[in-house]
C-alpha cells in the first residue's frame, strides 16, 4: 500500500457502506445461486449433489503476523485453506461466506487489500462470495471463512475409508511452509532490531511462498478423476503429516507403516533446516500448513499413481493399529502428533 | 461457575482434546446428515430443498461484555441470532458450524458453559452442530456461527418482495433489548465503582432477558404457515426498525408510511426510557438486537394478521420511495437509519 495516499477510516463508510464498497466488484452469479449478498441469508440450490461445508478462523498473532504477511496474501490464504478441506473431501468449491473483525488500526484501503486476495481466490477456484459479517474488534484482525462445495453422492472421500494394504500417498512436498515461517520469523526479529536491514530470503523464495501463499491441490483431485484412480480415504495436511496420518488411521481403525526416506522434502526445505539446525524430517512430519493431500488407494492403483511426478507413495495401511515410521536403517519409531496446534501456541 | 473448583487450562486438553470434550454430548444424527464433526468438512444432502445460509461474528467488548453476560447465555444468543436470519427467510434451521477464538484467560469450564448454551439452542430449534474451528486469540473471545437452513422452493421471503400497498407488520415489541443493554451498562458502571453493591434489575427483568437471551420468532413463522398468510417480504430486526425498514424499502424499490403510535413498545421499555431520559420511540426505531420480524403482506391478509396478539400492523408500503414516519399529531418525519452499527462502535 502506498503511504502517500490518505487512508480512509472504516467509520467513514460504516458497516453497510464498507460491505457495499468491498463487495461491489465480486461476481454474484452462478448456476443454482438464487440470492447472494444483500439479504438476511444467501439462498442456493444443490440439485442432486451433496453439500460439503467447512469453516476456518484465522487470528492475528496466532495464525499470521502482519509484519510479514501482505494483506492480499492473507485474504487469499484464508480462502484456500478452506478450499483445501473441500478438495480433500472430493467436493467442488462453490460458495464462501467471510466474517471479518477489524480493530481501529485498519483503513478502508487495508480491508480492500484483504478482499483483493479473497477475490483472486474466488476467481481462480470458481467460488462466489455469498455472504458474511463485518464488525470491529478491540484489537487484532480475525477472519472466519465458511466454504461450501458440492460432491457427487458416493464419491466423497472420508478420513475413515482407508483399507488394509492401501498405499499411503502424499502430494507435493512437506515441511516447506513451516521452514518458510521460521525464515519469516527470523527476518522479523532482525527487522525489529534494525529496520534498515532488508530481509534476506535469497534461495528460500519457494519456502516463503509456501507459507504466505499456499495452493490447494485441485490439480491432484483432477488427476485422480481423469485417471479413474480409486481413492479410499483422504485428508488435507494442515497440521503436519504425523497428525493427519493419526487422524486417518484412527478414523479407519487401522494402522500404518511409513518410510521416512519416501517422505517428499524440497531441497530448499533441507537447506533451510540445515541452517536452522532443525531436522528436515521433523519439519515434514510436524510442521503445519502444507495444504497437501494425504490419501490412501488400493495397491492396484500403484502404476497409475506413479505416473504423476508430484505424488509420493510413502507407505501402506496395516491391520495392526500401530502407526510406525521406518527409518533408512530399519528402526521403527511410533508416530506421534506434535503438529502445529493453535490452542497451545498462546499459553 | 463455582470458584472453588479447580479450573482447567485449555492447553491441558489441546485443540483436538477440547473439541472432543466439548462436542461429545452433541447429537450428531439428522435425516440427510451424512457426516458431522470429525472430518475435513461436514456432508449433508438437501433433497429437493433450497439451502439458506448465514453467518454472524460476535466480538467481546463490541457485541457483548462478559461482566454481565453469562457464558451460557452468550452461547445461546450466538446461535439464535443466526437462526433469526434463517426464519426471516422462511427457512427451517438445520445445521450450524461454530468457530471460536479464546484468549488464555478462558478455562475449559468456561468453554463448556458457552457450549451448554449452544447445545440448548440446538436442542430447542432442532439444529445439529456439524463442524467448526477452535483456536486461541491474543485477547478476547470471538464466536463466529454459520447456520444453514432449508427452504421450500418459491417459499423464501426476501427483502425485495414488498408490493405497493402491502401492510407493514412487526412481531413482538421493539426497543426492549436496547433498554436492557442500558440497564446492564449502568449496573456495570456502579459495580466497577463498588463491587459490593448488588445490581438492581427490579422491574426490568423483561428488558434484561431481551438483551441477554433473545428468542427467534419461529412461532410467528409457524403462525403464518398455519394460517396461509401470504407474505411478500421479510427481514429480521437486528439493527433497529428504521434501518430494517430502509433495507426492505430499498431492496423493493418502494417507500413506506409508518405510524409511530402503532409501533409496539413494552411498558418496561417505556419505564426504563423514562428513567434514562431516552425517548422510547427512538429506542424502538434505532435500538438493535430485538430479533423480531418485520414483514409485509397484502392488505387482504389484514383480518388473519389481526388474530395474532403479538403482530402489529404499523403502516403500509408506498409507491413513492420516501420512507415516512407519521407522528400522532400528523407530522411527517423522514426515517433515517441511526441503528446500532458494529463498525462505528469502536472508533
Amino acid at each position: 500500500m502506498e503511504n502517500k495516499k490518505k487512508l480512509r477510516k472504516i467509520s467513514e463508510l460504516g458497516e453497510f457502506g464498507l460491505i457495499d464498497y468491498i463487495t461491489k466488484d465480486f461476481n454474484q452469479s452462478k448456476d443454482g445461486l438464487i440470492k447472494g449478498i444483500g439479504d438476511d441469508a444467501a439462498v442456493f440450490e444443490t440439485k442432486n449433489k451433496l453439500s460439503v461445508i467447512t469453516t476456518d478462523l484465522l487470528v492475528e498473532g496466532v495464525h499470521f503476523n502482519l509484519i510479514y504477511t501482505p494483506l492480499k496474501h492473507l485474504g487469499y490464504k484464508s480462502v484456500v485453506v478452506n478450499l483445501s478441506d473441500l478438495y480433500s473431501m472430493n467436493a467442488v468449491p462453490q460458495y464462501i461466506l467471510v466474517s471479518i473483525a477489524l480493530s481501529a488500526k485498519f483503513s478502508v484501503e487495508a480491508v480492500e487489500e484483504i478482499y483483493k486476495g479473497i477475490k483472486l481466490a474466488c476467481e481462480r477456484f470458481g467460488v462466489v462470495l455469498i455472504g458474511g459479517d463485518t464488525t470491529s474488534s478491540l484489537s487484532g484482525l480475525f477472519i472466519n471463512i465458511t466454504a461450501i462445495g458440492f460432491a457427487e453422492k458416493d464419491k466423497v472421500y472420508y478420513r475413515s475409508g482407508a483399507k488394509k494394504n492401501d498405499l499411503i500417498c502424499v502430494s507435493g512436498d512437506l515441511g516447506a511452509a513451516y521452514m518458510g515461517l521460521q525464515i519469516l520469523e527470523r527476518e522479523k526479529e532482525i527487522f525489529l532490531k534494525d529496520s534498515y536491514i532488508k530481509p534476506d530470503f535469497e534461495g528460500f523464495d519457494y519456502l516463503i511462498e509456501r507459507q504466505l501463499k499456499p495452493e490447494p491441490r485441485r490439480d491432484i483431485i483432477h488427476f485422480i478423476e481423469e485417471n479413474n484412480i480409486k481413492v479410499n480415504a483422504m485428508i488435507d495436511i494442515s497440521d503436519g503429516l504425523s497428525s493427519e496420518l493419526l487422524h486417518l488411521c484412527k478414523n479407519s481403525n487401522l494402522g500404518c507403516r511409513v518410510y521416512s526416506e519416501k517422505i517428499p522434502i524440497n531441497p530448499q526445505t533441507e537447506a533451510a533446516a540445515d541452517k536452522f539446525r532443525i531436522d528436515a524430517l521433523t519439519a515434514a512430519l510436524n510442521g503445519g500448513e502444507d495444504y497437501e493431500l494425504l490419501f490412501t488407494a488400493p495397491i492396484e492403483m500403484k502404476e497409475k499413481l506413479e505416473k504423476h511426478n508430484d505424488i509420493s507413495i510413502i507407505g501402506y495401511i496395516t491391520e495392526d493399529i500401530a502407526k510406525v515410521l521406518v527409518t533408512p536403517t530399519g528402526s521403527e519409531i511410533e508416530l506421534k502428533a506434535q503438529g502445529w496446534n493453535a490452542m497451545s501456541k498462546n499459553d
